[in-house]
């Protein structure tokens, strides 16, 4: 792959997370792309995972400029992810990038977790602000995860997806299993699968006998399909799920129309 | 329409909100819908407009009994709308309801909103569950905004709703113009209009003079179609929009599927 110098018609690569612009996981995406374009890092100052599409409306914003790696802009913002897009393309960029990455997310977003996930809900942000975007997530919690396949296939799907004119409204969902990239099986683009958390609050009772509650659950998949997220991850492949925001049922809605005939 | 003593056979009706326990909109939809089953209120202790699909897993949750209308048990909970729903079954009801509703916010929910809205997250989170769904809106942001059309049209959209056996996964997005129920058109099933807010911070210096930013933006509808629930609403109709959890873009993931052949 030819690396060109910087140029005026670079494209402009705005990258965030939600793990808090301090973990490895948004210094491996920076690391992974930073010769395919002009990187600017817009990214919260504390993690925000589970964070979903909150933005902050009570209280206003901090934008600090920070280093994180040579050559790239860095900020750390005081907000949620989705604040992170809104601020970045407003105040910093001021006016909209090329493309927005988002992770790499330490811990999986495929399945239902695409709706609970701040990284997942930046990158449908910048959809709604057509601007194409990708969340990338490694099946691995640590903070010491190795990064190494996950940078080589984001660097790939980056490159494939800026190689020509996208839908503005593109977003991608990204998982990489948390395998050595000999072990990886190829790129696969799937369905959502249907997995959900079955919850199982763990019940405590504070020094003066109060009750508490930790959220906690057991990870169950529903879906027997192979053409889904879940499946593709477990049979070690580079999961990517294209992802909307427009939320409607369309099949309910002709089903609905004769339920509310007034 | 026949008011039936409560029996064991009476639906059981979970009601949340993102206003918080002590907002009106809440109260009148409980008032609404009370003689329709059993009624268990679980609701924010504090505002968590804009709270999304955001859950708590940093710190622990708090539960407290509170006394919100005569016949209903009520709870507060120190989480986000989500958190209400995931507790409320899993350690308050013991089980599903047979329907979940969540408002009647004070202001709008239409459009893109779905994606910011606590309201609308806690039906979405019930829908995940299993458990239909509905989460109402007043395109009225006042805490002294007048309900009663909200609270009529509430009732019969719950009501025909129980009547039959439902989609497990059945959520409904239903806003109220801001209209005496004397100019309200009817009832219109649409899809989520694409209309979505352009940001514009509002840079402030603090007393040191370092930058801060407040969250602010117009609303701008692009979508001219009139099936759309913007459309509804400016036409004085109640817009219900079915809403899904799976934001898989089908079309896109077949156009996909060429470009990361490896």
């Amino acid at each position: 792959m030819a690396v060109s110098k910087r140029s005026k018609k670079d494209p402009v690569i705005l990258i965030t997370n939600d793990d808090g612009v301090m973990a490895p996981g948004i210094l491996n995406l920076a690391e992974a792309v930073k010769d395919l374009g002009k990187i600017i890092i817009v990214a919260p100052d504390k993690p925000q995972s589970g964070m979903g599409h909150a933005i902050t409306i009570g209280s206003p914003l901090r934008l600090q400029q920070v280093h994180l790696i040579d050559g790239a802009e860095a900020w750390s913002c005081s907000g949620t992810p989705v604040d992170c897009v809104k601020l970045a393309v407003d105040k910093i960029l001021h006016g909209k990038p090329d493309i927005c990455l988002s992770g790499i997310n330490h811990g999986p977003n495929h399945s239902i977790n695409v709706i609970y996930s701040g990284t997942m809900s930046a990158a449908i942000e910048a959809s709604i602000e057509s601007i194409p975007s990708i969340g990338f997530s490694l099946l691995d919690y640590s903070m010491e995860a190795d990064f190494s396949a996950a940078r080589k296939y984001a660097r790939i799907i980056v490159e494939r997806i800026l190689r020509k004119k996208q839908d503005k409204h593109l977003c991608l969902n990204v998982n990489f299993p948390a395998v050595d990239e000999s072990l990886i099986s190829g790129i696969k683009v799937c369905r959502q699968a249907y997995a959900k958390y079955e919850e199982d609050f763990d019940e405590r009772k504070d020094p003066t006998g109060k009750k508490y509650y930790w959220l906690t659950g057991a990870f169950v998949n529903f879906d027997k399909g192979k053409d889904t997220d879940v499946w593709a991850l477990n049979n070690n492949y580079v999961s990517v799920v294209p992802v909307q925001f427009d939320l409607t049922n369309y099949e309910q809605k002709t089903k609905l129309e004769k339920t509310f005939k007034l």
